[in-house]
């Protein structure tokens, strides 16, 4: 029989053994376990980007748990949780907004449980590492098919931390969003899916001239970009910027074959307003 | 039994959640899969580098499916493909010269075949992430025993872009070749192997002293390195620099416990020609 | 039946394919081992780091085989290892003092042998990558179940290279001891444990009062901190620091959401001496 499949998220880096040791831990609780690492370099304390990682992930995983660690308030009040989702998935980490959005894709949140049983944690819990001594037992014991009543307590979902991921808002013929990631390649994600922006702008179409208005930030003035909607890299010569829906259905500002994030300065939580633009 | 071996390397970077994705997709397709990454740090769009990354690794790998994505071409013509080898072995990406050498050096290509069947593909292919939406579940399926000819018509061998890597070219008592790789520690890999440097110098015993002359670059003069030709790193003092045999049986200018790129300021893609100094 | 464990920590870089192709010489001997990275991101050649990384991570490791690869003496002398622990682990690497913490950690060395055995190497050995050519293939076969006597002459342990991690000192009512590791959030390890600080200073409180006295470095003026015992870092600000128990066990200096290190600019193998301030 195949083994339960258990994906991991963190902010902990390559460098840091961290995600390694919560893999050992893991194992030795569920020894069948197949284990997927997602990101390990979510940017340090940042739960909006481990959020929209986990997010983009999700539908494309098996079945399984999926084990989420960005933890600015680790040693602190914020309550570790376990979540069932409507596709049958468990999403473990604190409870903190990261694993809202993911937990929604996956059909909502069926129900929630802080994780207080001593029996699944390790024996000692530090103050600065619940990955390895709270979260990867959860996870653990969950693949093994310890039913995630048995983890701790009921919390109403209502009572959970909320998304940190922002809603985009139709207005004024335009759509008013923010910078929500810079990829590797500096592709820039805006917030809000493509029915968002011709929710405001109506139905768009290869080619059609757009204006992107940028906000300023604590350390620079806004910044405007003249770009056309597409609906693939190959539409604009290279070196053109363009917007288009990204893979994972979100609108995106890229220049092709290089990099516009660095190319405008552009920073995660700056805020951008969409709209259409003399052909 | 044992599952099927599966290879990734990608540009996609580690800060990236898509190799995690593709992950997703093959163990959906393919539960009992074995994964390993060989990279996912390739240079951004840089084939060459990938096709040389490829090509040192699939010797020491187990026979089976070995996915590689380096595509700047996403979203245009270019084709997705699977290559079968001698050896037995799948590889699978875009045509764009990434899979050639590594398949040469897998025996060579016996049958080469376009990814079109919609049936072996996401149901929804994006513009821009084919790794998740047409290369993993290739794999994916191959990996299940489905034959390379079901997934979409054959290609004539000829018909399929070259490989990007150099061939070296021994003339006038010297060896005229590039740079084609600076490794992470510093280690400057040549195009050629050490047959090809005795092609053009006669036998090399270590000792010998050498002249290598750097061509010159967009934003720096040439520039000359004496060293010798040497067997081991212990063959000099920490800090002199060797020209050797590199474990893949490739030629490479390292400095001992020292960054032999860095001191030189050598980039992929310079010109190098090795001649006998002066003892 | 669950497949051998092996885990992996090396100084190659996640841009190499280094690691990768050790994963794939060691699924060619022992298919069905389960592979876990510890990391890839030792500071290059600092096998002080590596020893320290491989110590914190091997008690959460199922028991198995270790394989450890920072080794700056590669096409030296130095000889290849492998360990067997009380706990009945295999620890696999350069004899440079790079295992020798972790075995201590698991229980102590029971038997120490040189990896001679040609039948358990691969068939060509190069001079520059023993990981790949020694020390994966050995791993496999300790995996398969190949006693480690087989594997070639045994060394006694009091010839083995001893471990680089320093050995703190209670004195004059102080800890001396030095940084030895400053992690990716910039928390600053320091060599000992709580023991040996309260063996200096006596029993510690939460808010007890600190200072910290760094010696100067090639470059740099030596520095002082006035900071506080704590428990959790929830105990001060965000943006003070504080001294606690990491979740290793281990003394560690720590800005609550900031970066100690950086501010202070310590490095790896600075001394500090630990003592108690005025409230």
């Amino acid at each position: 029989m195949t083994g339960p499949f258990i994906s991991l998220l963190t902010d902990f880096g390559a460098g840091d053994p961290s995600a390694g040791i919560m893999k050992g831990v893991i194992l030795s609780i569920a020894p069948d376990a197949r284990l997927v690492d997602i990101s390990h370099e979510v940017a340090k304390f940042s739960i909006r980007d481990g959020a929209l990682l986990l997010w983009c992930a999700v539908p494309y995983l098996p079945v399984g748990v999926h084990v989420g660690v960005v933890d600015p308030g680790v040693g602190t009040e914020r309550r570790p949780v376990a979540l069932r989702t409507a596709r049958g998935d468990a999403l473990v980490g604190p409870d903190n907004g990261l694993l809202r959005a993911a937990a929604e894709r996956l059909g909502g949140i069926e129900a929630a449980h802080v994780l207080e049983t001593t029996q699944y944690r390790l024996p000692v819990v530090s103050a600065s590492f619940h990955g390895r001594d709270i979260f990867a037992p959860a996870a653990g014991y969950l693949a093994l098919g310890v039913p995630i009543e048995a983890l701790g307590p009921a919390v109403a979902v209502e009572d959970l931390v909320a998304s940190p991921l922002p809603e985009p808002r139709a207005e004024d013929g335009g759509l008013a969003t923010e910078v929500v990631y810079v990829d590797t390649f500096g592709n820039v994600k805006l917030g809000g899916l493509t029915a968002d922006l011709e929710a405001g702008l109506g139905s768009l179409q290869p080619g059609d001239a757009l204006r992107l208005d940028f906000g300023m930030t604590a350390d620079r003035a806004g910044v405007s970009e003249a770009t056309t909607w597409q609906t693939t890299f190959g539409g604009v010569p290279v070196g053109s910027s363009l917007l288009y829906e990204d893979s994972y259905g979100r609108l995106c500002l890229a220049d092709n074959q290089g990099n516009a994030g660095a190319r405008l300065g552009l920073v995660e939580g700056q805020a951008v307003r969409v709209e259409r633009a003399a052909g």
